[in-house]
């Protein structure tokens, strides 16, 4: 369960060692891959030999596998990822949940004045297979702090205009926004919307479910 | 993309009617059903037509399918679905996007002070289906509301006791609460908590990804 964190500042220990150790700040992924074909287990097992998990805490688990680390590193692993079950040509479908500023549960362990964490952008990777996705993105733990109410709403706008730049916005649909386009731009423009937004608000997730290699994508 | 709503109440038209209407009111689902089998198609074709849609808009897309009305009819409509799936025996990864009170994408075109939603919590199906899940649940839009802020920590409370109380609470993990059970209870669960939550927040979001016939689970 994850909700925001207190309204309330109360600044306590050292906020800046907080925000700036990843794992400190909970800054992660969740990670669901579904092969839809009976090899699936060869699939997934080779695919996470091929990934690159330097610098991430890599948890595998029968729902989801946890990856906890930077951002720059969980974008790079999450692409390696799902293009190498891209590239063997299988339909699949590959959810990615991502959270950073509440490394708790049902309530924030960060203070709720820890603040926000600003880190560059990653760039991402150009994969060569074209991915569907629907992406959602909460900014939660925007409580006031200084007086002042981040304005969190410039920083989604932000992150669309990022989609839109490169190419990937298609529309905005029921709950989501449905993105196109290169794998590796796909994950780009949802991991730097992500820590975008993550530049004013303490706590923000983000929802992604991609299809690659779907049978109605035959046409691209 | 999926942002809370102006924390700033702006009452107008008929609130009382947006509530009422679950369309109007934006209460849906988005489901996209992964079977690890080369039999997927036949085996998602054979689910959706098991199902009962009665009450429902259902639009069908390559990412996931979307599904519209009341939360007692969503909850019917993922029960069967699901149960279908699962009935085949076949290893599956179930991801359900819950949403209300939030019909746009971007920025919410309900106004902020179209206020809450409460409806009787619905009473899930047992399936006799083992089902482990991870579920996230989002209180998004719980702007002050005169002069009272709601206590949306109330409602996850009570919808975490609401888990234990039908025994599907395993453990809080990173990001998300980890559910186990029949998987009819944890539907009833996710649901129930969402729409609870939801009497005191207008908008509110959850995430639950499904695993089904899990080779984890053989000793189930």
């Amino acid at each position: 369960m994850s909700a925001p964190a207190p309204t309330t500042p109360q600044q306590t220990g050292d906020a800046a060692a907080l925000t700036a150790d990843p794992l400190a700040f909970g800054v992660g992924a969740r990670i669901t891959a579904a092969v839809m074909s009976d090899r699936y287990v060869e699939i997934i097992t080779d695919a996470l030999a091929a990934v690159d998990g330097a610098g991430l805490v890599v948890d595998p688990g029968d729902v989801s596998t946890y990856v906890g680390g930077s951002e720059a590193d969980l974008l790079r692993y999450v692409t390696q990822l799902s293009a190498a079950i891209a590239g063997t040509g299988v339909h699949a479908s590959i959810v990615v949940h991502l959270s950073r500023g509440c490394p708790g549960e049902v309530v924030c362990v960060l203070p709720g004045g820890a603040g926000s964490r600003v880190v560059e952008l990653p760039q991402g990777e150009t994969t060569g297979h074209f991915a569907a996705a629907e992406w959602a993105l909460y900014p939660l733990a925007d409580g006031v702090r200084d007086g002042v109410e981040p304005d969190h709403m410039r920083d989604i706008y932000a992150a669309i205009d990022h989609a839109r730049g490169n190419g990937t916005f298609v529309a905005s649909e029921h709950f989501v926004t449905r993105l196109e386009g290169d794998l590796g731009a796909v994950l780009e423009t949802v991991v730097c919307g992500w820590a975008r937004v993550g530049r004013s608000v303490q706590h923000v997730t983000s929802h992604l479910t991609i299809s690659v290699n779907s049978p109605s994508h035959a046409a691209r």
